[in-house]
């Protein structure tokens, strides 16, 4: 008896929309947001677009103890056409009942849940700025609500979806950062949580994160945490090296995320010829090359950059300055590539982008 | 500027007690609760206790998202003497600023935290169960309430301390469980949250304990995420292990939590002249002394059951039998003295409870 239909409560009040110059990253909500619940027993059930509000929860609510919570981050662009389209939405729904599954959380109806995320964004296109590289996230997530104390999964859910206007990441052009190897906090492990998008790989993040931009470095290059070897993630995002003409980028191993920018940069490497390897790399390797001078890009890869360059790699005392510190050629057609698609400026020969009628 | 004065809102209504012997773990809630905030800037205020109430928040909220949280577990006991007795809560607020620390939230206040915690205890104690067995669980907690999706500690918080009554862990008496050995899941690692009480951890251990109870084991035995060898915890409890005479528990490695019950088993044995030692021991060790007839008990400690011995041990396809799956000796005094001193039936040699009035 499963519910498609959903029922829309229009807010009687509209929100003033920032300015275009102000628009910051995920700090203003659009006017309204989707919601559906689970109840065991029932399954999900009650799909609705609401004024965005407050949500109301008993402060025993599993989320708050125990942190059984899963989410996702895409993006909506109006194109130079003037359309608006989402890019490849389908592969954070899938994720989405990928990490699902590893929290414990009962799995999602994908068609609805991008049935419910189409509407939302058509709803609220006036909310989509315009100018270069801007866009509008999407969040959906889920958080258990039982309001229990019991170390077990919920028996009931909801799954949110809320919106935000950003800016362009990149103000005055792609800029490449400072990063710093990680040798003391580990992000996950294999075994853990690392290849689900749930709550606490993130809060396991902040302390070196904190320490890190204190001596001045944008984000940590995280190592694997049995060996503290291999590379795993630059920050919240992928990671990958240009030696010697060849792009590497760590394997999916269990503890790294299988992020949707990771995958179509290494199927644009593989349409344009250029060799891409998924294999563990390790820090020495990476040294090496740059040692050799065979060293010639390193950047990550995740929604909300796109691509971000690394400009310079601190690693056990030693600063490896990468391509002179400026964006190196594969990273910038990277850049221009899956934001000409994005945007409609570029061919989309993968289908990748999907219109919001 | 710090206000240390807290405010009580009584509620107008009061809740029906569960009966005796209908009290579960965490389920129900006492009247009020317990809030403080903290905004950056002006650090934490306005102490205050409220009716028991909901929680709103904005669904952009930091926890809801990267889990940004922590927590404590506690109990307050009605003695024989009918006096009100917490055990060591000073334990439990200095551990809750170490897990702050870890997870980027602000130190708190720790005798403000316990004074609040003392004021409520008193407002609530005739919800305090006086069964044999039976508590008032307490439960203060930390969560993230900025309305941003940028992964950064948040600029705001609650503290919060909610009251639940909780039945007797065991009904008919302590009792033996059968545990098996996790082999594929980690529950922390070196580097990670594991010795910080944070919400990720459990979200983290939900799916090996659903699928090993689907096998009819009550919990799992978490080895290190490094090498899979070495014991670090039983469920969401320490452990311990007899073998020929001598007590072993795992030594604080930065991936296991440093348990107030644990330490308290460590400071009895000591006082009662049983070898009892802190250092890595391996699954290989358990099994050799289980083959070689030495295994005498092995036991999880943590505030919900106290002392919870294991019966059976299932690793590699063995099923090893502890004690011929009765509870040991060791345990059982440790179980009785542990309770005996928190419901004022034993002396308290320690000092380790502290009257509420």
């Amino acid at each position: 008896m499963e519910e498609k239909t959903i029922k829309v409560h229009l807010s009687n009040t509209k929100k003033a929309k920032p300015a275009a110059d102000q628009l910051e990253f995920g700090r203003v909500f659009t006017d309204h947001m989707f919601i559906l619940d689970y109840t065991e027993g029932s399954g999900w059930h009650s799909p609705r677009i609401v004024p965005y509000q407050s949500l109301t929860l008993d402060p025993a609510s599993i989320v708050f103890h125990y942190g059984q919570t899963v989410f996702e981050g895409l993006k909506a662009y109006v194109t130079k056409q003037g359309e608006v389209r989402l890019f490849r939405p389908e592969k954070n729904m899938e994720r989405l009942n990928r990490s699902n599954n590893r929290m414990c959380i009962p799995q999602i109806d994908e068609s609805l849940a991008l049935k419910a995320i189409k509407e939302l964004v058509n709803l609220e296109k006036d909310w989509i700025p315009t100018a270069p590289g801007t866009s509008l996230y999407i969040r959906p997530f889920i958080i258990s609500n039982e309001a229990y104390l019991g170390v077990a999964p919920s028996k009931t859910y909801q799954f949110i979806v809320i919106l935000s206007p950003v800016g362009a990441y990149y103000k005055e052009g792609i800029n490449p950062v400072k990063i710093s190897v990680e040798n003391d906090f580990v992000r996950a492990v294999k075994g853990g949580t690392g290849e689900a998008k749930t709550a606490g790989n993130y809060a396991s993040s902040l302390k070196a994160q904190e320490l890190v931009s204190n001596e001045g470095y944008a984000q940590v290059l995280w190592l694997d945490g049995l060996e503290k070897k291999y590379i795993e993630e630059v920050g919240s995002m992928n990671v990958f090296f240009k030696i010697n003409g060849e792009v590497i980028t760590p394997e999916l191993n269990g503890s790294i995320l299988e992020g949707v920018t990771r995958n179509s940069v290494i199927q644009l490497l593989t349409h344009w010829n250029v060799p891409v390897y998924e294999r563990k790399i390790s820090m020495d390797e990476v040294y090496e090359a740059y040692k050799a001078g065979l060293l010639e890009e390193a950047f990550g890869a995740g929604t909300a950059a796109v691509i971000s360059p690394i400009g310079v790699l601190a690693w056990q005392g030693e600063q490896m300055k990468i391509n002179q510190g400026e964006t190196g050629e594969i990273s910038k057609k990277l850049y221009d590539t899956l934001t000409g698609i994005q945007y409609g400026t570029e061919s989309d020969p993968f289908g990748w982008t999907e219109k919001v009628e």
